[in-house]
């Protein structure tokens, strides 16, 4: 039995209870989804979470009665007749193409579909899967369009989970509950790293200090990596003539998440064309390259930047950090010859490797992306160009899979998910090649035979978006980030208002060795200046007192350990300068 | 008698010397400038550059005339048919409000003009100031809307320049050559720092790498400097919703400076404000402040940021980097009690020279502007809070003068314009009070009283536009930058093909010191090479041949004196290290 099917069938024994204790209910659809199920309802009063557990009581009940999973197929007309009721369903019988449609009967309750089901309910409390009445949960409601379309009516959608047994379902709970007390959201209001504004507009991250401190790290670590790797430094605006977006085909392919036009008319006659603030940076690299003629001696050209660009997602599908509408890119693009791809494709794969190690990712899933039906470019650069990719990730022995067809259209592709400390995986990094925009733009190098010849081109993010990665960071850390990224490494504190000089002379003496340090000079008692620096997750807390009052010994707190231990200010510098150029 | 005068005069001969030449001309305006006139006129057929020296000629004719300059009060009606042939004149003479209009007449040219003139032209050739008639000079034709409106119909502007001396018209045409050889748009493409694309937009900037490296290292050595000074970084989005632009009042009194709208129904219901490209980092600096409350402990609170902005200038203003439409502000807020404004303004300053003096800049002109007729807050503020600023600038014994009412509403304020090699002066810093955002944001904080206080807002940027402040940079060292700042610093260049690897090995040991080094390993003379580098004003060359093949020895050319000097690689890298870490 697959786990799958069990979770469809609970689906519908959701809709059955839902119909018992609310009966005039309108149904739309409930399918399984990974971990559970879900179902939406029209329903005759809003629901509160209190009722989860009524509801999920109820279908105990149903679970025991042992009522079977009937199906029939039946005609249109009688299908239409039998759900006259329900108007959601109406609408999906009217679409479907078949003469004969399936319907499954639960009970009183009727439901258009496909299935597959359990054979009874009988399965699921004694049968072979008995323990199955134990291992699922009634977890949220939310709110969600008719067929996901905004023009719709709002539907109640009732979420649950379901498992085999009762320990994996703990498991996941247990996973659950850490990732909530890890919520990148929670942890970065406590932390105080960044807020979204209700009057800046969802979707936009304002990065406070702590926040701001962080990603610069992560930009200048990154930047200095790209720049050591022969990648060179571009800048580029954040609007563009709309021109531009044309010629590359944004405006027809990418155009639902561009952000709406600005008219420029409205600034004068003498404004022709509009502007639009940019999703990607590839254009504007390209207008760089573009800037002169270029010869096959100077290529590979590999052109970085962190850019900050701005996407149009629906506000019902933004979370936190991890799906935004501004996002800086740690971009970058490499045009180079057919020789070249192979070394360069190989390069950029060590780089990645390299890089998300640094940041504590030693487990990942690559997937390589091949043809679509759809697509740009002759099948036989296709197939040269997928080789170099394969021949790249077999070279480094990195293991991966392949998603045949599941390509851009404009050429394929390595996406690289990234797992972290709970196990979780999260989309990361992408090496897509691109044999549509240099078509697009004309681009062109003078090849050793005299000839121009049209450049490959690479697009390639390695932490992908800046505000995704801090997020998955924030979590997969819990907060407590490595000493190198932390916004304050040292935290110092006095004893008495008598030893803040101390602290000051202390904090200018780390200071000046590129430390980051706060002293904490309010007026609170000292045990509770401690608690409130570990709750800030700072790697090491120095409390000066009188026995410190000549800075000859230093009472150091590590995070975690809790442990106090003596040390001199030499030979902490350097414990933690080391640290720090280590990335630990 | 006043320069102006002779200017002005000067202009009413040009307009005489056309109306003789081209009859059929109709008249705009013809105002005295800096270093010159001009004249506005509708040209029965267009002119080019070569006309100028004819009109010039016809100009030195009629001075030779001794003609006098002959004012009459007349009254309106009279003025209208005088000039009933003048369609401008006529549209003046209408707007004027006096009932006796004054005319000026110059042999056959009438123009509407206050005056006040020479008294015959005979005082430019053998009077006074006979030596005018050699040192005034027709330099340019550009167009011009009448009135400066592009609804208005297109003339043709004739600008003059003249002194009272051939030696000062001299010296100021030698700097005007001086300026050209260092024109940044110019030196921009030939040093390859960056260029603006017709498919872009006008005034936006694309960073090239050596451009972008120049910016980045500009930007990082600021921000190193603010955070040691207690600044604390943030980094927020460059679009918002309208809503935040209302209450901060910008799209009412700066409206005609910010990019369209961005009508966000077009993506859907759900939407209901609409977006602005940010124009000012201001309001999401006051965001951040509000997400918690703030008590006169917290304060001083400095936020920076790297903020890059949007503001529509009409393209016909804009000019390279020093006019443009993006812009990346190094800037800065402040928020303080009363208490702490003087000691915050002394530091402000204080910050300012020693950032200025690094970039060069050891002469400025500092302005301080008083109470507009038309404020917000109460005289009390503006007089305690002007006092502030005159006393932080008496302090650091910074000599400065005031301009009386030329304050912005909002607040007082003090604006730096550096000097130039060419002694030219460039607005460059600002520092303003602002007594009206932390009113429309009700900022507060809780004052040692408990009660609640709104806090004193400073404005500041010390560089400006980081765009604006690299094209002053590049005129002002004519492209050959300190070594801190130059884009590549040192360039290898191998004497044969055999020599690359000890040139690679070269680089690669430099590289390690965190040196900007290329290597120029195309297949071309050593000689063309060394001009090459010597053109893109890189600081130091070193050429590898036989002799340096082991490294032992390097063969050092610096920059401007040419010679080159023998050294070790260990000396050589302590000296360029140190003048790097002393910022020469």
């Amino acid at each position: 039995m697959k786990i799958e099917t069990i979770r469809h069938s609970l689906a519908h024994i959701l809709a059955c209870a839902v119909q018992e204790l609310y009966p005039k209910t309108k149904f739309g659809i409930g399918p399984a989804i990974e971990n559970g199920f879900y179902y939406d309802f029209d329903l005759p009063r809003p629901i509160t979470p209190a009722d989860l557990s009524k509801i999920e009581k109820k279908m105990k009940e149903i679970i025991k009665k042992d009522l079977k999973f009937e199906k029939k197929l039946i005609s249109k007309a009688k299908a239409k007749k039998l759900l006259k009721a329900q108007p959601y369903k109406l609408e999906l019988i009217k679409e479907l193409k078949e003469l004969q449609v399936s319907i499954y009967k639960l009970q009183d309750f009727i439901d258009l579909c496909k299935g597959p089901h359990i054979k009874s309910t009988l399965q699921l409390h004694s049968g072979q899967i008995k323990e199955v009445i134990n291992s699922f949960k009634l977890t949220k409601i939310a709110g969600a369009y008719w067929k996901g379309d905004e023009k719709q009516p709002m539907l109640t959608r009732i979420y649950g989970i379901a498992f085999k047994t009762k320990k994996e379902l703990n498991e996941y709970l247990k996973v659950q509950e850490e990732a909530e007390k890890r919520d990148h959201r929670i942890l970065g209001q406590k932390l105080n790293l960044f807020h979204i504004d209700k009057d800046v507009g969802p979707g936009l991250i304002l990065w406070h200090p702590k926040g701001a401190i962080l990603k610069r790290t992560i930009e200048d670590y990154a930047l200095n990596e790209y720049l050591e790797n022969g990648y060179k430094l571009v800048n580029t605006p954040h609007i563009a003539k709309i021109g531009l977006w044309e010629t590359s085909g944004h405006t027809n392919f990418y155009k639902e998440n561009m952000f709406p036009v600005m008219h420029m008319k409205e600034m004068g006659k003498e404004e022709k064309d509009d502007y639009e603030v940019k999703p990607m940076n590839c254009p504007f690299h390209i207008a760089i390259y573009k800037q002169s003629i270029k010869s096959y001696k100077s290529l590979p050209l590999r052109y970085t930047e962190l850019g900050t660009v701005y996407r149009y997602e629906k506000s019902g599908v933004l979370h936190g950090l991890t799906r935004v509408r501004g996002l800086t890119q740690d971009d970058a693009h490499i045009f180079c010859t057919p020789e070249q791809l192979g070394k360069e494709l190989i390069s950029v794969l060590e780089l990645t490797s390299k890089i998300l190690k640094t940041f504590g990712f030693k487990e990942y899933d690559i997937c390589l992306s091949t043809r679509p039906k759809k697509y740009v470019g002759s099948p036989k650069i296709w197939q040269k160009a997928t080789n170099s990719l394969k021949f790249a990730l077999e070279k480094l022995k990195l293991s991966y899979q392949i998603d045949p067809g599941e390509g851009v259209f404009y050429g394929p592709k390595i996406d690289i998910k990234i797992k972290d400390f709970l196990g979780r995986s999260w989309q990361c990094s992408t090496i897509q090649l691109d044999f549509n925009l240099p078509e697009k733009f004309k681009m062109t190098y003078i090849a050793k035979s005299g000839k121009k010849q049209q450049p490959i081109m690479i697009h390639r993010a390695l932490l992908g978006s800046l505000e995704r990665f801090i997020g998955i960071l924030i979590e997969h850390y819990a907060g407590a980030f490595p000493v190198w990224l932390s916004p304050v490494q040292v935290q110092i504190i006095p004893v008495g208002q008598g030893h803040l000089a101390t602290c000051q002379k202390l904090a200018e003496k780390l200071k000046a060795e590129n430390l980051r340090v706060a002293v904490d000079d309010l007026n609170e008692t000292v045990s509770y200046k401690i608690r409130k620096a570990e709750k800030q997750k700072i790697p090491y807390i120095i409390v000066i007192g009188d026995k410190e009052k000549n800075l000859k010994s230093l009472a150091i707190r590590k995070r975690k350990n809790n442990k106090v231990s003596k040390t001199t200010i030499k030979r902490f510098i350097d414990k933690i300068k080391k640290e720090i150029s280590q990335k630990n």
